[in-house]
């Protein structure tokens, strides 16, 4: 008799979704299409040589180092370098602060493990970071939107939502923000803004979770100070990643914070899976320690700098005025707006896929099911040729629509 | 003011708990210290040459394959030679019922937070690896032991354990078993018992966790056939990894099951890490392919042989009499029974570090309260003249506390 599985799984499965980006991927993989989907750094950009040397190197030099058990909170060289990193930034950072993760979506998941309570709400971006939201909601956590603009999150709505929140008898603990070129909205809080968050959280006692994948990769001017920076209170956890400046496929990111929060978190880790890779934990070591990472981020500000330009421009080009984009200072992603009586991104991105260009449709990135006329573009991981060619079919297919839309407009 | 943490953490991090092995790794790590703990695998059998020019070729030669996020479930490459590993094996296994995770540890996480509710009893081995039973615990499952000996788990035992629970109104879903060269025990389950669990399994509708990292590492006569390999109703999860057979700094193992179990592990794993170390994936499949691993596993078999030998050697020259161990045909483990009358194994731990040789207190492992006088000896990782060195002093220690409590019970 075939076992019924549905009997067996736990009650927190209900929690538990495949992510709609990650969903598609097999299809935006096959290799016709041009995907702006995935948030994936681009492959021609991996310093390969630079890394096939220095695996060989790690490898033979220290191969107990880098091949067997590691301790759960990561190396203790790889941490000394990646706190120095956060104190270059201003923020008060030793390795004892900082436990290593399998990428910050690892930390993502154990701080939700951690800090999330079935039923509690906790406050994130809208839109925001499906892996973030995924993560909460995994704990039985209640993704609650603050509205954001160009400049980050607004003040006064997310005093308005706490407010709100402390009225209904369950206030939050917890803010979850991506402030540097954010995603999906390639959005950047301003210095203005991140002060008053700060005062919000101390007034109302929330812990801010400071998301910053892709700050080292800023295009224009200036990356703010980091919450972790600016905080006087020690309720800033902060999670950087590899993934994006270096390569992903090592799985190494990072989480700092207040001693007793790395305590919990690292014995989380523990039972999640014993360590993080030596191997990958080495090689993003031996890169760091002597200037080359540095550099490597210095070329890839200016190589992601030149398909974000590619990318603008070709919407500029060749998108019907009616459909908004914003430019951002750095990062992966721009986000796209389409007129009221356009189709919705997710009927728009069905259409797009006949003509093999992919991205994804907003409403994965809305707790409160907004974004529906929405969409992310990722400039990342196509070349530039490709970026021009995928966004003219796609002008293409804008403007059939809103022909489409008007005819139906005056059919009516 | 200070944060109080307490405030924000959640309700579940109650069951999590730091591992006793790992919290006093620091300590055994110190270089004059001969460690028994740990279950690694032996540093000089790292077959590095083989590893530095695998990772060499694969980064040059497909770096995308190699450093870029890849699937959730696990490289189709890997899975397809790990799946066919599982035939040769006798089981039923194809690419997709097969997810790559983060060493088997995670696959334990993974699957107690698909599978298990909070209060809800598993049923371990009595003793069990604590890695296993930490990952239970955290999802609020609470083990509970089946007493084993030499051939394995008891069946009558098992048998009145699940009777006792259902008549308490908490029918237990799951056994977690380690079958072969088990942790901590080095005890194998025989054939005849393995049957006789699976019928228990099939009248009370059990799913049979089967967790086998040290099967390959079989010095002595045969590896019965899995509980995979076994089942009739598709009712086993197995979990296989390359930590202790290639290398644990890649973080790379397996789970396979049914597919409805499966799927809902790969939701899972996305929230948790979004993938496996591309990298380590890329190195396991290469090092697999061409039979490199095979020919590997069989140098392996000799080396740890002479280890297992080595330590069963001294400890029958140098412990005393009343001091039992078995000789286990496969694995990293020997488990030790100090006779009544001495101090606990704790007690005697603390002896050992003493004159800087360590090992593990058998309190870890259980789930009733029970091993308090016996241990862990781990042969894998220390050089073999270490192993009679270290074994040598601990013979003394020993003797000296047989004497004291000799003495004592005369003066009594």
């Amino acid at each position: 008799m075939a076992i019924k599985w549905d009997n067996y799984f736990a009650e927190r499965t209900r929690h538990i979704t495949g992510s709609q980006i990650r969903q598609f991927f097999a299809l935006t993989e096959r290799p016709e299409v041009i995907s702006f989907a995935g948030g994936f750094p681009g492959n021609e950009f991996f310093p390969r040589e630079n890394i096939a040397g220095a695996l060989f190197k790690i490898v033979m030099e220290d191969s107990r180092q880098a091949l067997q058990y590691g301790p759960t909170e990561g190396s203790y060289d790889l941490r000394e370098l990646t706190a120095r990193r956060m104190r270059l930034e201003g923020a008060e950072c030793e390795p004892g602060n900082l436990i290593i993760t399998d990428g910050s979506q690892q930390g993502l998941d154990l701080l939700s493990r951690i800090l999330v309570d079935p039923g509690q709400p906790v406050l994130v971006e809208e839109p925001a970071y499906i892996g973030g939201m995924s993560a909460i909601k995994s704990y039985g956590g209640i993704p609650v939107g603050v509205e954001i603009d160009e400049d980050g999150p607004l003040p006064s709505k997310m005093e308005e939502t706490v407010i709100r929140l402390h009225k209904e008898g369950r206030p939050p603990k917890l803010f979850y923000t991506v402030p540097n070129f954010q995603n999906p909205t390639g959005a950047t809080t301003s210095p203005e803004r991140r002060h008053k968050i700060l005062d919000i959280a101390s007034r109302y006692n929330l812990i801010i979770l400071e998301d910053n994948p892709y700050g080292p990769l800023c295009y224009e001017g200036e990356v703010p100070p980091s919450y972790m920076a600016l905080d006087r209170e020690k309720r800033v956890i902060y999670l950087g990643s590899y993934s994006k400046v270096l390569i992903p496929g090592i799985r190494i990111g990072w989480l700092a914070g207040p001693q007793p929060l790395v305590d919990k978190v690292s014995m989380a880790k523990q039972t999640a899976d014993l360590c993080s890779s030596s191997l990958g934990q080495q090689l993003a070591w031996f890169l760091s320690r002597d200037g080359f990472l540095d550099r490597h981020i210095m070329r890839l500000t200016e190589l992601y700098r030149e398909k974000r330009n590619a990318m603008v421009g070709a919407m500029k080009r060749y998108f019907p005025a009616g459909v908004r984009f914003n430019v951002p200072r750095g990062g992966f992603f721009i986000w796209v707006e389409f007129p009221g009586h356009f189709p919705t991104g997710r009927e728009l991105l069905e259409l797009s896929l006949q003509r093999n260009v992919a991205f994804v449709h907003g409403e994965g990135f809305s707790s409160n099911g907004g974004g529906m006329n929405s969409a992310r573009f990722s400039f990342s991981q196509p070349e530039i040729e490709d970026i021009t060619l995928g966004i003219k079919i796609l002008g293409s297919l804008f403007h059939e629509v809103e022909g489409n839309s008007s005819l139906k407009a005056v059919g009516q």
